[in-house]
């Protein structure tokens, strides 16, 4: 399949509207659509939380009448059934358009390929995979979570350039500077989910939420919390919702717990301890594409070693702590370097006076 | 003082000139020299290698006659004592200039000004202080042995993206790849002398000269060796010249080692090991400027600890080898990261597929 100059660019800008999503349509995924009729722009429109109109709505709003023609360019497959809203295929075929290009198909296996259909049922003109690679990047976690059950795990973290996070004595806030933090919680706010160990909460008390960048949703906050250590009086337990994960049936404290605002969740494995994989299809099960986890060196480990994290997040400080600091990673020993974890680096660059680092783990 | 962009470009130009001595005129400075009359280029010159003239003199001879009533812009104040070669301000003088425009005095505070006070006696017009932060970073180490008595110390690192450098069983070499190890040659050849410990030659037996790029100087190969423990069959004993700094005055392992062709120093301190000071202060009497240091985890932390060390040069590798692993630098365990030694980064970007960090000490 062939795109012209006019299709490439006009599926940009419905990426680019897509991404305006980026903080608020979890657990949708973040969509935008452009219409175009003889050469001219005639709608916009992009999703914006979930329950709210589709991104095709939005356009063929704006276009009225002269969507009658049109090309439609979504970033995703339009849907074929009827969830909160109807169907967008139908919608579509109702405007009277008689074209659309999809970036990518449903990346769900059991739905792909079935609003295309619909439409192509309505004698509409289809075809996808325009940009396909800057779609599935932008629904990431979406994908991940149609494809693989689970979320995309994005694991932060920051250290001094010696890859030290916190002093022995638990000491760690503040390696990073203020730009650093900022940018951390744009991340945040993209996330569905924040996970924490209780080693974290115990040590930091942190509350875990959105603050440095303004958003209209804040992603649930998860903490690993094998044996229902967490203290009533920690702040994650303040203002907004909070969920336990478990590895021991103990209902009296999971009670006290529930009673201060948090939901329990138990899910032990072979060992005692919280069967992390379980946990976070349990997540996707509650809708949750993006996980952005913020823990210590043992949780941080624990996920590593379980094959659970897909990205790092990682900011490096100008400064340096010393070898006896506890370190990024809980990892085995290794006896040989073919045994290193690989990273492919995706993005380099300076916040404020630290470095960012992003890498998939392959 | 005020200069035109005219100035300003010829100074650039005489800069340019200058770097081209970066790997060869140790133990002297790298310097340029541009001859302007009458708005042309009429000579351009730079200092080569010692003993060897210097970058005035190229230039002079460049220009000819046409140096009469010109003017020349040096990147050094020009000497004016006698060394291996006659004083170039006496050599500007008698070609007739009518100004001389330097980035930058002698650092030497013994003889600075000395130069522009003999072409002023002549009634040459003289200036100085145009572009000189620029002029002082090319020769950073011959800034260092005038003003401090000891060389620039560069101590350069390669590390995996949790900051470490090899395994507990030793393993380190080729963590990253074949780019950055390039790189690291390319900072090789700069430097006067190479500096590392018995641990580093023990585990890896490294020849430390420069061999992935095309150099017509080798620096002086430089080993921290308290207990005279270097074996008599080290890669670093062929092929160059190695000195030995040792802390025991041991007659006879010190002379099977002068027999393998190296140079034993005995420079104990009061704690029956190397004192790296006098070790670099030695140095700078020999006529080192730049030290580039390659050593491991206990002398990389010694340097930082006594507070020897003036830049790190760290490549960071796309990969993760786990915290039971060898850490970057053996340094004291903070209890308040009050106490963190703060970098100040100088470059960051991207060699093949790993990352250097330049970070100054501060």
């Amino acid at each position: 399949m062939s795109f012209s100059a006019v299709d490439h660019g006009m599926m940009a800008r419905a990426l680019q509207l897509a991404e305006r999503g980026l903080w608020t349509t979890s657990p949708n995924p973040r969509v935008g659509c452009v219409i175009v009729r003889a050469g001219e722009i005639v709608g916009e429109g992009w999703h914006v939380e979930a329950g709210g109109p589709h991104a095709e709505v939005h356009a063929l709003r704006a276009a009225g009448d002269t969507a009658r023609g049109a090309t439609a360019y979504v970033t995703l497959e339009p849907c074929s059934h009827t969830g909160r809203t109807p169907p967008c295929a139908e919608a579509l075929i109702a405007a009277g358009v008689s074209r659309v290009v999809a970036a990518m198909r449903d990346p769900n296996p059991l739905v792909a390929g079935q609003g295309l259909a619909m439409l192509q049922a309505a004698a509409i003109e289809t075809a996808s995979g325009l940009l396909e690679n800057e779609a599935g990047e932008l629904n990431i976690g979406f994908v991940s979570r149609m494809t693989r059950r689970r979320p995309w795990l994005r694991l932060k973290t920051a250290a001094s350039l010696d890859g030290k996070t916190a002093l022995n004595n638990g000491l760690s806030q503040w390696i990073t500077g203020p730009d650093a933090r900022q940018d951390g919680h744009r991340w945040r706010a993209r996330a569905c989910a924040i996970l924490t160990g209780i080693g974290t909460v115990r040590d930091d008390d942190p509350q875990l939420n959105v603050r440095a960048v303004e958003t209209s949703r804040q992603p649930l906050r998860v903490v690993v919390d094998s044996r229902l250590e967490m203290p009533l009086t920690a702040k994650i337990l303040q203002g907004g919702p909070v969920l336990i994960a478990a590895a021991v049936n103990d209902e009296k404290r999971a009670n006290l717990l529930r009673s201060a605002g948090a939901e329990v969740l138990v899910l032990p494995n072979a060992a005692g301890k919280v069967d992390l994989k379980a946990l976070l299809e349990a997540l996707a099960q509650r809708g949750v594409n993006e996980v952005h986890a913020e823990a210590g060196f043992k949780l941080n480990g624990s996920l590593m070693r379980e094959g659970l994290v897909d990205e790092l997040l990682l900011y490096l400080a100008p400064c340096l702590i010393g070898d006896a600091a506890s370190g990024l990673f809980n990892l085995p020993e290794l006896t040989t370097l073919d045994g290193k974890q690989l990273l492919q680096l995706r993005d380099v660059r300076q916040i404020g006076q630290d470095i960012r680092l992003i890498a998939r783990l392959r």
